[in-house]
């Protein structure tokens, strides 16, 4: 995600170790960015993963409605107002197959991001060890060491044939025995993000269940990220934390800006046993007190209100219907892409666009990893903005993401059409 | 301020060192609410500080304007939007009597608790010692152990005569060798809010400097707490970054809660140098990402139509009545107490009231200091909550505290009034 440019220190304090490298990096949102001023600012922007549209009417309305009051004004309780609590005990108890108590299975956060920062706070100690898949989430890096913790990587591994071919978002797979293998005495948590970003990987119950036998074996916590759980294309999502035992053991994280395209509002929440949720609790009290009032009013509305819409079937048709057009230009354009299951980005292939040896990139590429150089030849020659993804891998890994570019489709379909007609411009690049 | 209830860890994970004792202690916040479940449900809230009434009606407005558009619904930079940064700049220049950048000297955060929270993190290393004046705000204590940090303690003194006559803020004093002694190697940091919560004191010129000279003479950086800096009553209130070379080293904080009556909101920022401010945002960036954005834009609607309405003039006349009011209600009661310049809390002594021998207070409070019995039994006996300030102490100074109880007056005059009212219920209570 964005983060500042860097700058000298005239005044200089020492700033803290963890601190140390993201002061000092030109991170990759701002770079590919269309309002960061280095790609071409009338690009078409499908870099960060927000809606070119807002919430849904009924839910803005009811932001309006709490913002006219008093009390919604007001500080909440820090574990989150009782008709939030309540709407989303109600909502999410079927999927979760039980009842969740409002009071001690739920924390409302700022955010899924200070969510996950707020229970890394509460439960890692020093040298404490997390395990997340690759790609990752790019803030599950600092989330973790800002709060003592070391981050261990097990890559998702593409299908031999995703150079060449379209292939599923369920052919990327995780190899079990890499996971034990990364496991050491020091390993307490491990990250699960389904539907997943940036691949649109659905877990699917066997692959659960595995990691989830893991877990019970070594006794780990599992931090189930499900940003975009009611975003899956007919593909079930299953909760990890409904299988077997793992209940007692997942933390399963949730986000107002992917339910309700409300990206900017930062009300996310956990829910989970309350062993894990009230710790979880003390350590958002201390970081942020608590969550805005209006828009948990406003998240409360929308859960309320989503069966009587028909929201969330008629969102994931939306959401099929702008898949579909996208990746019919990719087909278009002749990008070979993982066509995801679930979430709102799609992970192209990029080695077949062979860059012209005399096309020149800016220093703070230069040294940057080949899916940079793509991403800013894409940028510069059809003016689509797309992500380079080894940022989301560690440098061990980072050669895998190299080959990929990371496209956000949760555009209006014109947008989507429009990028389309623009990616036709690499076609004179692409060899197979 | 409130934190989650103890509870069993029925199938325990081990906790972070640094959570355990916020897991474990049933919070001042939730024991004296009337929410809480433990004082009379019916009691007037003069506990937590929020008021009873909102937001201007033309930033409540803006707000719903925001929430009606597209881009304001969704990410902000981490930073913060553009047109807030603008308008505090153009607010906070005169007074701070610089050009403030907007671009490289203000970052918006949620709320001010969170600001300094990532001021820490982005400053602290372990071991680290941050110097605090009790009383404090008691959310500093783990904004700095969660970053590593310790806190060292200097008490402000009240005068000699304040267990028996009404005093003025201003001679609570605070011990310059007192600070010089406190100071080690290790010191990184001085806290130092003004206008002070609880006391009401606002630090005068002379005070400021003084503790500047002792920052430059161990090139401290100073953390200006400045969340009441628009409410002080008929006294100037001066930034310390305004005197001698202090800009330097001082971070400044703000809150749109405080300043526009919207404590829900958790919009809050920091202005200083670039040397503070940018390891600032590349903290926060990775705790919240960023914060929310329709009510970044209402409160830059707030400070953009501050002076058309004169708004803030307004508000210190307003808050100047409620002071008069609250005050007189406590001499008819004959309370002493310690008249405030700033802010909007009062501390009264509490040691003339003498708690009947034969009253009984539950287990919770059985083993706490002194004012948590007298905030009990002035909740029992008049039906107003109090907060008790002890916990605004380390161990070692809590003897002080234990003599004060604080009452919040950001309450409509009627309230105020009728609190006054109920108090007079102690009066058979006070020996003078
Ligand atoms: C996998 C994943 N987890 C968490 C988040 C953070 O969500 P929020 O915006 O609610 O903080 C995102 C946002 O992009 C995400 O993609
Ligand atoms: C002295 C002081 N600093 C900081 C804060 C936190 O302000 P915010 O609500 O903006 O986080 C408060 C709130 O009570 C306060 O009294």
């Amino acid at each position: 995600m964005t983060a500042p440019v860097p700058q000298t220190h005239p005044y200089g304090f020492a700033i803290s170790d963890k601190i140390k490298h993201e002061v000092h990096k030109q991170d990759v949102w701002s770079i590919f960015s269309p309002a960061g001023g280095y790609v071409p600012k009338d690009s078409i922007n499908l870099g960060q993963g927000f809606m070119n549209w807002g919430p849904p009417k009924y839910v803005q309305e009811a932001a309006q409605e709490a913002i006219a009051t008093v009390d919604a004004n007001h500080y909440s309780v820090p574990k989150g107002r009782l008709r939030l609590r309540s709407a989303l005990a109600k909502h999410y108890s079927p999927s979760f197959k039980r009842e969740i108590d409002p009071n001690t299975e739920i924390v409302v956060t700022s955010g899924a991001n200070e969510g996950i920062y707020a229970f890394e706070a509460a439960f890692l100690q020093p040298g404490d060890e997390v395990i997340m898949f690759e790609p990752f989430f790019d803030q599950y890096i600092a989330n973790t060491t800002f709060n003592g913790g070391v981050p261990v990587y097990v890559a998702l591994h593409p299908p031999a044939n995703a150079s060449t071919s379209v292939v599923q978002s369920s052919e990327w797979k995780l190899d079990i025995n890499e996971l034990r293998a990364a496991i050491t005495s020091k390993t307490k948590i491990i990250f699960l993000n389904t539907p997943h970003n940036p691949i649109g990987k659905v877990f699917d119950i066997d692959e659960l269940r595995e990691i989830g036998k893991v877990a019970e074996e070594f006794d780990l916590i599992i931090m189930a990220d499900e940003v975009y759980d009611c975003l899956t294309y007919g593909r079930e999502h299953v909760r990890i934390s409904t299988l077997d035992d793992l209940w007692k053991r997942t933390i399963t994280i949730g986000s107002a800006g992917k339910s309700f395209s409300a990206t900017g509002w930062r009300v996310g929440w956990a829910i989970g046993p309350q062993n894990l949720i009230h710790p979880t609790l003390a350590a958002t009290t201390r970081i942020v007190f608590c969550t805005n009032s209006p828009l948990q009013e406003a998240t409360a509305a929308g859960f309320e209100k989503a069966a009587e819409h028909n929201f969330f079937a008629k969102q994931v048709e939306e959401y099929v219907e702008r898949r579909a057009v996208f990746t019919a230009e990719l087909d278009k354009v002749g990008l070979p892409y993982t066509f995801p299951d679930g979430g709102y980005f799609v992970l192209v292939q990029n080695r077949s666009i062979k860059i012209p040896k005399d096309f020149v990139v800016p220093d703070m590429i230069k040294n940057r990893p080949y899916d940079f150089k793509v991403s800013w030849f894409i940028a510069q020659t059809a003016g689509v903005v797309a992500i380079p993804p080894s940022d989301f891998y560690s440098p061990g890994h980072a050669s895998i993401g190299e080959s990929f570019t990371r496209f956000a489709f949760c555009k209006d379909l014109n947008t989507l059409r429009a990028a389309g007609e623009r990616l036709l411009k690499l076609k004179p690049f692409i060899v197979k």
